[in-house]
């Protein structure tokens, strides 16, 4: 069998099953960021995230900004879980004909993002290369009481996103900010139930925290914020690379914030039970299941 | 220009003056590892490695050996530090046509070596790629006064390695066991004054201990142990991916354990003062200076 059939998500089930990890490891994989036991209050954040031309990036694009988004993707998932990132690697696989000037100019763009976020590069590897590929990985701490994971969403829980959403591929994706400080400024308010960042696609996205959370949702056409530069609904339910966060928020917890008519994020929908699966009500207040999709590696 | 005439230890070193890191970062690139502040005795390790089909590997090599390589490469930078690893997280870019059982191959050598050290597998990414890349990072732990370093070897230190080298492009580059136990044998038994692991050729990589250790060294034929499948001694001077331990100890060290007569490493010379460079003594007793090399990305 190829991989195209299996598909990515079948390929990690697959890894999943084959993997022990010992009691140090609070969350395995299957979530934004791997969790570790670090000290009494808080827990260790692992995350990586490859990049390849011609996937992610093409030369075309400015180099500053494919170094930039290299480690902005994982500054999402850090985010995802409400953490703060510390420390990265980074991994460059480089064509050798590939110029100084440039490899410097996605370096430096890689680094300045770092400098904004305070997160120390440490170290790294690079090899020779067919194509360019960029792997970093990112270490980061998270308080116990504030790690948010996909699971833990509840049936009336209220769901929201940061931002907007759909057309990332003409731009955004080069360019959006990660959300750490949402993230931290929301756990230091409220009781999040869980929490996602949109890289697949919105209702991909959703899709997993209602399968880790065993629970259905139903979102509002009305409601989904459409990014300026996305041309549908459809761009905003089903395509990848937004970098936006999705959380669930219990009802009470909802009401604090939904008073202070909070611009950073907006309600979308609800948690429903899981035999209810996702839908979606249009304008005219029709519903219909939709089918989680979005951008798949193979 | 090109990145071939920069040079990867060029590229490197433009790098490293661009970073800034905080004071909870003990040792930044530079390293077999980034080393962490962590708690009142300990350390955390952080160290990464990319293999590239046809660089590192081809597609001919048995894929279990491919993933076990993966993880080895990077398990041996933590062992140059006398450190115990304890989460690796693995990102793959797969081309589309690849078969869902040799990447299973792949991940099960891979996840085999892990269990054999007690590594726990915590996540990772999968991306499509034109060809297939692997990127291991692996956290690992040590104690404050077990750390090795490239820097640390004194004029009269005697220079050690494991094993035996030259001729690993034959067979043993994706083979070789990752010196761990080894090294925390030895960090309990001596002072160790510098280490390295051996992944570029033994001149190379001594080279890095001179340099970082503001040293000379002076090294025997005689003494060099040269891997059955090695063809010269030009291999095991220069040639990469021997994968042993390269260390110096204080000479009252090195009696403590050559008086044990240890089958595990061979001494093999002796640090001088860094105006002498690295030489040779040949076994007719004649000394000639080497310029240290091995090999290179670009």
């Amino acid at each position: 069998m190829l991989i195209n059939k299996l598909g990515e998500f079948g390929l990690i089930e697959r890894f999943r099953r084959a993997i022990r990890t010992d009691t140090s490891v609070a969350v395995p994989s299957g979530d934004d960021c791997a969790v570790l036991r670090f000290n009494r209050d808080s827990y260790q954040l692992f995350t990586c995230d490859m990049l390849v031309e011609g996937v992610d990036f093409t030369l075309r694009d400015k180099p500053e900004l494919i170094g930039r988004k290299a480690l902005a993707v994982c500054l999402s998932d850090i985010a995802a879980c409400a953490g703060i990132p510390r420390y990265a690697l980074v991994s460059l696989g480089i064509p050798p004909g590939f110029s100084v000037e440039r490899i410097e100019r996605i370096a430096r763009g890689l680094f300045a993002l770092a400098g904004k976020f305070k997160v120390n590069i440490v170290g790294g590897d690079i090899s020779r290369a067919r194509h360019l590929v960029i792997d970093v990985s990112v270490l980061g701490v998270v308080e116990k009481k504030n790690l948010c994971l996909r699971s833990g969403a509840k049936e009336g829980d209220i769901i929201f996103v940061t931002g907007s959403l759909g057309g990332s591929i003409r731009g955004k994706h080069l360019k959006f900010t990660p959300r750490l400080k949402e993230a931290r400024a929301l756990v230091k308010k409220v009781k999040v139930s869980s929490m996602i960042d949109i890289s697949d696609g919105l209702t991909q996205d959703l899709g997993h925290i209602l399968e880790q959370s065993k629970a259905g949702a139903v979102i509002y056409e009305d409601l989904i914020p459409l990014e300026p530069g996305a041309r549908n609904l459809k761009e905003a339910l089903f395509m990848g690379e937004d970098f936006e966060l999705l959380f669930t928020l219990p009802p009470a917890e909802a009401k604090k914030i939904l008073i202070l008519k909070p611009r950073g994020f907006k309600p979308i929908g609800e948690i429903t039970a899981a035999k209810q699966g996702l839908s979606l009500i249009d304008r005219r207040g029709r519903q219909r299941v939709i089918k989680p999709r979005g951008f798949r590696h193979f």
